[in-house]
């Protein structure tokens, strides 16, 4: 849907965090997302691959639009756990998220992570977590 | 230790990552590590909290330093889990890690995760994790 | 505090898989709790060892009991992550879970589960996770 | 493959715990599994649903066949994280777990635990894990 990958670009530009580390909303619908990050030298750890940091962010995020589809706009990640499968080189990762399971306040979703190198695509990171909406009181974000 | 602090500050220089985000290493001992993150306009989401990837960030490598205490420099996190408990704003985050159990090539460590704000410090994350030495195969790091 | 010990144990009694593991509640209070599986020949997997089945079931009870002290009687366990950290032999487990956060419908615990033998422990797991309080529509459970 | 849901088998005969909770090998090949419970009266918490504990033992022993299918028989759970979407009530449930990277010594993997009732199938749990192989030094399955 074209209006969602709008509005989904549009709140993505109003992150500091995610412009400072160059996202883009590939592709945004109801129960899923792609979100891209180019990979640049600021964003390895010492030994030229990409640093976790890049990784886990593009899973959290992803994971948080994922779930913002289905549950609206105000949502945050309550909590994520994420598994490196494999250091990750190249020009730019994807993070692919889906909803698992939407209940009315919170949604369970998933999200694998693959870097891009010379044309082909490696999973790099796979990640679990929860998604919650707000609009409750603040103390129950827990 | 002052020389093991040293080491573990040249470590995050060579990062560029941890330098885009002005990370900084406070102390650096067997088995612990702090880990502090200045915080700016350009580590924020879209609501003026502290984005979350800024706070996985410093988990992750927080854990990864505490598990290279015991393991080496030679090091990666396998997996680490986090839980967003309190959307953080503040002056800085401090990530304190600790090893929870150590085997010849992997550390089970903890992270909890403050935000300090005029002088008064709330945990904002706690995360748990796995640290691999490397050196074995590097299919093995999954 | 004894009453809620009484009543901690009375639930406990009141859930048939508990009974069928034969799990005690050791202590119970206002954050945290301990609780005891003594380990018999149909607790172990096929190595001798405790089953991971059962560690998880006492550290995913643990949690949910000391989410429930301060959340009260009607609480789920919506998520946990554990690492196993060695193989437990001996002759019972006690997990000991406390509460790390909790905010007005959740909180985030945490729970370290320790093998006894010959009088010594030694910690064979760890875990946290997330306990939610019911009373909301169940479709917000997830 | 035939011989391979024989082996399973067998190795799941020989886990008293396994026997204990009736679960069963519905199928068994590289890189995946089904593993069913049938639910009984103490198998339950006490509302009448099945008890976390034993879903959790299901996506445990599920990620940890999955990952032996690809790694041989002699391995074990390092970590694993599941999340609970919705309470189970039914005839059984089946954990259905699959590889998602594995390297020489570890595999990363999936489990989605289904209940099953009145001949319909819902999500209860969705789990991800780590599973290591053994042969290595014990000290190193942290």
């Amino acid at each position: 849907m074209e209006d969602m990958l709008t509005w989904g670009r549009q709140v993505l530009a109003s992150q500091p965090f995610s412009v400072l580390l160059g996202a883009e909303l590939l592709t945004f619908s109801m129960g899923s997302v792609e979100l891209k990050v180019q990979l640049r030298a600021d964003l390895k750890q010492q030994h030229g691959f990409v640093h976790g940091g890049v990784i886990s962010y593009a899973a959290d995020n992803a994971l948080t639009y994922a779930g913002g589809s289905v549950l609206g706009p105000s949502v945050v990640t309550s909590e994520f756990k994420i598994n490196y499968v494999r250091p990750a080189m190249g020009e730019f990762i994807v993070a692919r998220a889906a909803v698992i399971h939407a209940g009315k306040n919170q949604a369970v979703c998933r999200c694998d992570v693959y870097v891009s190198s010379s044309g082909s695509e490696s999973l790099c990171a796979t990640a679990q977590g929860t998604i919650a909406r707000l609009g409750q009181p603040p103390e129950s974000r827990a």
